[in-house]
């Protein structure tokens, strides 16, 4: 068990993670840099995994209540610690428990907005370890694409927002997806380590209920040139 | 009827156009730098207008036949004389009629492409002058996004490409509107005037009948600066 505690550059925040498992990347950063939780809001971040969305949410933002849903008890353990150790406790709450039975646990319509960095990968079926925390937080193992989205809309209130970040080469099963739950696609950004190469993620905002009308926004280039951040992803990870 | 004659950078081709009615953008340009006509193929532009798409298209593949379907008479007129003008009336051939009526006229699975730069807007209802050959070439007055890819389908053999250029806000109908008529999207990419400003168009390639599976490319990037292409712009256009 090699912890480590790394520094957030967000209200001096601190985040507890283990190597071991499975760290947060740069994903779930820029996920919090599109997410917009307006003053009052209340969150849920469906595979919170250490946490670290519930807790930058909390600092770039004035939402009311974040709540971080996690399947693996060792990640919702390291969540619990690093929400203690900022003081969050009686702001952010993280539960433990399965997406997939989330119409049990929580009642329908009951969050502002739900955001998910859910696993990317549905090539699940041969991995040599598939139970191992990576392998849960990458595959699509414990949970589908259907189950995340599926559970953003049970608990999204009408014209409550769902963001995510995902893999562009699952565009359009995302966009399906989200339509067959009465999540309307309202904005896309592609997200290119430069300029002249394609995207390895897409952030998407849907709207429950909403009419069809997508705004299609500018590419977000992570790289100026290698190892320099664009001026953008800088302002995103408070630098 | 102030008819003009442009040169079109490719085999020393000439276009005949009429400003009065609409001349062809940017976006057509692009399509044909987008789409992929392999030697020997066949292929059809729906609502070819003044035939800039099969016209350009046959100067830079190799595909052994150019059909240009064109509801206007007049814009069919000027695109034949644009076709003799080039001596291209053995490989081009502009069709006068109706999108709406494609399954009449043409035999289903006869094309291996499909191309169109169809009217992008579908707030028609209030136009002063509906019927006016700008408006028919830019709104959908005559025909909606669903006729076009309605008759892309139609025209298409089983695993044949279908290339479109259209408006970014209307991509999650885009996407529906191709998974309706088994046109699978296997590729986008979105054209931005500058790195910094949002797409104003967006390039689309579907395959019919293909599994699910979407290549996002990196964005397209108009001008440098101002008044200044970017150097793959310039190789589209062939300058």
């Amino acid at each position: 068990m090699a912890e480590r505690i790394d520094e957030l550059h967000r209200n001096g925040y601190k985040i507890i993670q283990n190597p071991e498992y499975f760290c947060f990347g740069c994903d779930a950063v820029l996920l919090t840099g599109f997410a917009n939780v307006k003053a009052g809001e209340t969150l849920m971040d469906l595979g919170t995994g250490c946490g670290i969305i519930p807790i930058l949410l909390e600092a770039k933002t004035r939402g009311s209540f974040f709540a971080g849903l996690e399947i693996q008890e060792e990640m919702a353990g390291l969540a619990r610690r690093s929400v203690e150790l900022n003081s969050l406790s009686g702001k952010i709450r993280i539960d433990l428990g399965d997406i997939k039975n989330i119409k049990e646990n929580y009642k329908a319509s009951s969050f502002d907005v739900v955001t998910s960095n859910p696993p990317y990968m549905n090539n699940g079926g041969g991995l040599k370890n598939a139970f191992s925390p990576k392998a849960i937080a990458r595959h699509e193992v414990l949970l589908t694409l259907d189950d995340v989205i599926k559970g953003a809309c049970h608990l999204l209130k009408t014209g409550g927002r769902f963001y995510m970040i995902h893999k562009p080469h699952r565009l359009v099963e995302i966009i399906t997806t989200l339509k067959k739950y009465n999540l309307e696609p309202k904005v896309l950004r592609q997200v290119q380590p430069f300029a002249e190469k394609p995207p390895e993620m897409i952030l998407i905002q849907a709207v429950k209920g909403a009419r069809s009308m997508v705004k299609v926004e500018n590419v977000l280039v992570i790289y100026e040139k290698p190892g320099v951040y664009t001026p953008e992803v800088m302002r995103i990870y408070g630098m």
